[in-house]
C-alpha cells in the first residue's frame, strides 16, 4: 500500500468515525486530520473538493460496510425474523458499548445536509438504498412478492433507524428491542 | 404581550425553523437573532445559558405543539389505522411542500447534541415521550394492554421518524408511503 492510498484511507476512517458520532456541521477539517494521523498537505490532493467530497466518501464506505453486514447476518439466518432481530442486537450492542455515541453511520449528515449539499445527499440516498436491497432480497426469498418486499424493506429500514434516534435520545434500548419484537412478530 | 415576551418567543420561533431545517451545529446565535427580528441584546435576557438554552426551549415547544396535532388527529379518527395514515400524510405534506427540508423538528438535533448536551437531550427526550403517551394511549383505546401499546406505538414512532430520514435523503415520499400502507395493515 502505498502512503497517498494510507493517507487516503485514514482520512475516510476518520472522518467517518466522526460523522457518525457528531454529525456533519461539528466535524471539522482540522479535527479531521488529528484524528486520522495523516499529514495535513495531503487531504486536498484526495480530496480536492474539501469536506463535503470527504464526507461523502465516508458515506459511501460506510454504507459499504453496513450493507456487507447486512447481507452476511441475513444470509447465515435461517428464517428472516431472525435474521432481522440478529441485526438490530448487533445496532444496539455498538450503541450500549459505545454509550449511545455510535448510531447509524449516515443517518445525522443526512439529516443536516442533504439539503445544502447534493453529493451527501446521493450519498446518505445510495447507502440506504444499498441496505434496503439486501433486506428486500432476503424477504423476496422468504415468499413475498417484489412490490411488497419493498414496502417491508422500507418498514423494517425506517423502523430501526427511527429506534436508533429515539434510543440515543433516552439512552436507553428500550426503543430498538420494541421494534425488534415488532418487526420479529410480523416477519416471522 | 409586553416586548419582552414578544422576543422570546421571536427567538424560540426563530430557533425552531432552523433547527428543523438544517440541525443545531449548522445554526449559529447571529442567524437565529436575523430570523427571529428581535433585539440582539435581549436575547442573554431570554437564555443567559445561550444556545444549548435556546434550542431546548424551542424543541420543547416544537415537540408541544406535534403532540398537541397528534392527540387531535388520533381522537378525530374513529380507527387508529386511520389516525395513523392522517399522521403520515400530513407529515409528507409537510415535507414535499417544504421540498424537502421540514422533517421531523426534533431528530436531527437529537442526533447531533444529544452527546455533548444533556439540555438538548433532555428536550428531545420529553418530546418523543410525548407523541409516545399519545399513540399509546389512542392503542389501549383501542384494545392492545399497556405493554403491547407501548410496543406498538414505539414501532410506530420509529418508523415515522426512520421514513422520514430516508425521503429527505431520496427526495421522494416512497419511504412514507410505504411505511403508511405497512403500519395501516398491522393496526388495522
Amino acid at each position: 500500500m502505498s502512503i497517498k492510498t494510507s493517507s487516503r484511507e485514514a482520512f475516510i476512517g476518520a472522518t467517518a468515525v466522526l460523522l457518525r458520532r457528531q454529525g456533519y456541521s461539528a466535524t471539522g477539517l482540522n479535527e479531521i486530520v488529528a484524528l486520522s494521523g495523516a499529514p495535513k498537505g495531503s487531504l486536498y490532493f484526495h480530496f480536492p473538493a474539501g469536506k463535503q467530497e470527504l464526507a461523502a466518501a465516508a458515506m459511501t464506505e460506510a454504507g459499504c460496510q453496513l450493507a456487507g453486514a447486512i447481507e452476511a447476518v441475513l444470509a447465515n439466518s435461517e428464517e428472516l425474523a431472525q435474521g432481522v432481530a440478529q441485526l438490530i442486537d448487533a445496532l444496539a450492542l455498538q450503541l450500549e458499548t459505545s454509550r449511545y455515541a455510535d448510531g447509524c453511520p449516515i443517518a445525522t449528515a443526512a439529516l443536516e445536509a442533504s439539503r445544502e449539499s447534493e453529493l451527501i445527499r446521493e450519498a446518505a440516498a445510495c447507502a440506504f438504498d444499498s441496505w434496503l436491497a439486501a433486506l428486500e432480497a432476503r424477504i423476496v426469498a422468504d415468499g413475498l412478492d417484489r412490490a411488497a418486499a419493498a414496502r417491508r424493506a422500507l418498514l423494517v429500514l425506517s423502523a430501526i433507524e427511527g429506534a436508533l434516534i429515539l434510543a440515543r435520545a433516552r439512552r436507553e434500548l428500550t426503543p430498538l428491542h420494541a421494534v425488534r419484537d415488532e418487526l420479529v412478530a410480523l416477519c416471522g
